[in-house]
């Protein structure tokens, strides 16, 4: 069967003719509809972050997908049930106890693998093999955007610590602000618009599809270059909810300046290492005297898929429609990698949906 | 009756003869037992923090009080109840929904002022009034370390916002590191340890009381010339849950380093302006990859203070009788203001308790 591989740091993606992999007990086989291509991809495509299997040279990519069970005996999944699956696995060391308490998005980086991304194959293939357990079901009526569940649900996860981080007291958040309108950033946008006063913020000139997303989801788009995350409070209004969506370092520490008073701060960003100045002590101050917080998330569980797949049939089609910019089949699969300001989210079609 | 005033950045304390006050309705008087000091005590005499409530140039100091309720009708509270008042009522102009809601600690700074701190008089005083809503009720047993109620409220605050950050999913802490063994630290030391493998780290050099609290106590002591806090997973253990008492805005970053995954640092100090370098994209990148979090917090509140009634009748009597170093009666109230290397926590002492 067909599957996009590539050597990281290398050439780049590439097809490989590789054999379709046979479930064992108590998985599923399921054949690929779409999977989707996001930063974390072009990371790994570069090789700044992840790799394949021990002892292999070559990654299947791979970990946003939506698919059709093709068999999945005694497991509680039927042939012709629409799935996503989950990305974490246990590392060849075996089970550990975040596998075991059912919570893998909280195993620290040496205590997982990450399908299509660090130590195991992905699941841009015509077919791929996966325990039942971490597969989630998706309606028919998502086939077509079943491949958003795995990042709408890494959202979800990550303003499920947020809010989680305020609940011991009565926090009555009315503002958000998104930094970063890239695929994450819209998502986040989409997700919070319904409950929050929602601004974005991003450093893209007009005319383009992004901002048009933001302002038709009720939004205001702030461009950075007017208005930096530590002016938003003057420039626009406090956020009770920052939710970082750049890798851009210096936002996790701004973002401490943009917040209102017990206000919380979601890191999603993987920036690599830099150093720079901060005044620590007034942001340090800040966060004591107005009760903030500073919360770090990264993937998600079958808790967040679930969600995610409610939040996503709460999503107008137009936002789904102008959100995916590209579907490419396998044959064109460049085109899904071709990084291009104006592609907010792309991806690779296996199979019609 | 006496008071123990200060004008902020002047000559230090000094005894004033004020009017005794007069209760109004839904307020107790207090004839004040023990008044503890504390760091922003010595901030506001320096003149570096809070000040005089608006128009006045003397401010009563005292923030931790414990008393005996005089007179207090139709509250519920009868003449003879052991009571510690809370610290913060609202600011001149009025009520607002901090207030309202019952969670005056979560009024940002200007929505607020703090008795004895901030803009309005403390309990440094033969007798003090409150609205009895701002009253704890403390066991008789607790005359003598009633006093400790406000300081250990803070800290169960932070603790609470902590806690409730990691709610989300199934944190398993089992190791604590407090950084400093000030009069903060040591309180919170003596919290956790039950819970909690502990660790506490300062500079200071043996032989010394609060290296032997902590030993005592069960933590370990960690000096931090030897273990900086970034090195304490290595040199020692990472922590599950770090609580930072010493204001040294370098430790809300490094505090960072010294996480285990999941785990989550309390913010309590409260440094001035200090820019420094960091290695932001590394911190930022340890937050996000180790689901770690920064949580500020500051004062606490009626259910703080109840939390702190409970836990201080649980502190071991010899950890109360070394903790507090020097109780003076107001004529020699200087004494509870010398700062002395040696000294824990002193308090004035202004009725036999």
């Amino acid at each position: 069967m067909k599957a996009i591989g590539v050597e990281p740091g290398g050439s780049g993606p590439r097809v490989l003719d590789v054999p379709r992999p046979e479930p064992s007990a108590g998985e599923a086989l399921v054949r690929t509809l779409r999977v989707g291509v996001d930063g974390t991809d072009h990371e790994v495509i570069g090789g700044g972050h992840g790799g394949p299997p021990p002892g292999e040279e070559l990654l299947v990519l791979g970990h946003e997908a939506v698919g059709v069970v093709e068999e999945a005996p005694d497991t509680g999944f039927e042939p012709g049930d629409l799935v996503a699956p989950t990305v974490r696995r246990p590392p060849p060391a075996g089970q550990n106890e975040y596998f075991r308490r059912g919570e893998p998005e909280m195993a620290p980086p040496e205590a997982t693998v990450e399908r299509g991304i660090d130590g195991a194959h992905g699941f841009m293939s015509e077919y791929f093999t996966s325990p039942a357990a971490s597969l989630v079901a998706v309606p028919d009526g998502l086939a077509r955007w079943g491949f958003l569940v795995e990042p709408v649900s890494v959202a979800e996860k990550a303003l499920e610590l947020a809010r989680a981080s305020r609940s011991s007291f009565d926090w009555q958040p009315e503002t958000a602000l998104v930094l970063g309108n890239g695929s994450l950033g819209l998502l986040a946008v989409a997700m919070l618009a319904g409950e929050f006063d929602v601004s974005c913020l991003d450093r893209k000139d007009r005319p383009h599809p992004a901002i048009d997303i933001v302002e038709r989801l009720g939004g205001a788009y702030l461009d950075a270059r007017e208005t930096p995350v530590a002016a938003v409070p003057d420039h626009h209004e406090p956020a009770d909810l920052v939710f970082e969506a750049t890798g851009h370092a210096k936002h996790a520490f701004e973002s401490i300046e943009a917040l209102a008073p017990n206000g919380v701060a979601a890191l999603l960003g993987v920036p690599g290492p830099w150093r720079f100045e901060v005044d620590g002590g007034r942001l340090h101050q800040r966060l004591v005297l107005s009760n903030r917080a500073l919360v770090g998330s990264v993937n998600s569980g079958p808790r967040h898929f679930r969600r995610a797949v409610d939040r996503i049939e709460s999503f107008p089609d137009w936002f789904l429609e102008s959100y995916v910019s590209r579907v490419v089949d396998v044959d064109s699969f460049p085109a899904a990698f071709e990084t291009n300001d104006q592609m907010i989210k792309t991806a690779v079609e296996f199979d019609t949906p």
